[in-house]
């Protein structure tokens, strides 16, 4: 190993503690205030942002808030703003996802003045934000059946952390050689507890189940 | 800024100063040795390694080599091996991209005895594989219908950096709501030279006119 690898993983591993001694301060401050927060995860182009717009307006009356994670662009925060949706971005202008130090500055400007659910939506990636803990009190994995079935197996830490998995463009399935067998048995091969909801951000089809999943984890 | 964040730029600064050297003096040995290499670049699920099994058989005679960058598992290596491709694996066990060292480590067990094409197929992650250069004489980018038109404009830097753009998954266009015109024009604000190919891996529709390119391009 070069000198070189040795000094990044220390740093690395500086950063992860720092990381997550912020993360954890972060996430008991929002719960002092009542807010529920969501780590939302996902490839690009899953439907991370249509599935929030469904979840947010089934959540009503309840309160959300919507933090977008990007590297650059304010798409995904102008789509939930035009719908009515509270929703901040935070740029990372190359970052491959969210950290807590982030997540802390961001809301210094954004304001959760209810109690009630914040998502975050991190950069559309499915290996580096798995690493990094951005005050959330769970996890949340948006996949979908155009990715292939393949994926708990060649990214199995972000399934391993996630607390639900949602299997977004159902209305799809018809059209694509998925194989719900094998996605399955890779996702309970790095996780036996995960809830798996099978939903069309499209259609609004099969997002019950995850809203109520939702309600009883907020408590 | 905290004195670890500028660590970490140190750090990484003189990392890719160092992987960028490694992959220039790769890039010369490939080409001494006649092997044009290809970093083949895309998100999870895009369909790389079907649009390779398609590529490399419609190179043939020339010979092609595949090496595949996954975080974990060997079934993308295992389908290209059942369909008579010449591949060869790297497990970067939780690293989001490719690097030139582990480049130079894996073609010290994988021999390239003939000349011709070597796609290295890098970890899907739109993000982190753009920083790194791995050797290769060009980058070539796989996108898919199914990911949606606005990849461009949140991903802009993999797009710059793209030599060429593959649209894949064009089979599946009629049940989507892909804004080409949207795609086309995000890709052309950060790279004007770019050609754009569609295709389906599913179906080998416009692979023609990618292999022409290719071999113009190998010269």
């Amino acid at each position: 190993m070069m000198a070189k690898e040795i000094n990044k993983i220390e740093v690395m591993e500086d950063i992860y503690e720092e990381n997550g001694r912020l993360a954890r301060e972060l996430n008991t401050r929002l719960s002092a205030q009542g807010i529920f927060a969501v780590n939302v995860l996902g490839s690009p182009g899953t439907g991370k942002t249509s599935a929030l717009l469904q979840i947010t307006k089934m959540l009503l009356p309840a309160v959300s808030y919507v933090i977008e994670g990007d590297i650059e662009s304010n798409i995904d925060t102008v789509t939930l703003q035009k719908a009515g949706v509270d929703a901040f971005q935070i740029n990372t202008y190359g970052g491959c996802h969210l950290d807590a130090p982030m997540m802390i500055k961001a809301l210094e400007k954004f304001a959760l003045p209810k109690p009630g659910y914040l998502f975050i939506e991190n950069v559309g990636n499915l290996v580096c934000p798995a690493e990094f803990e951005i005050g959330e009190h769970l996890k949340l994995l948006i996949c979908s059946t155009t990715e292939g079935s393949d994926k708990p197996y060649k990214y199995p830490l972000i399934f391993e952390k996630a607390a639900a998995v949602v299997l977004n463009k159902i209305d799809l399935m018809p059209h694509l050689d998925f194989d719900k067998k094998f996605f399955i048995d890779g996702l309970r091969g790095v996780n036996k507890s995960a809830p798996l909801f099978e939903v069309s951000s499209k259609t609004g089809e099969g997002f019950d189940a995850l809203i109520t999943w939702f309600k009883a984890k907020k408590g």
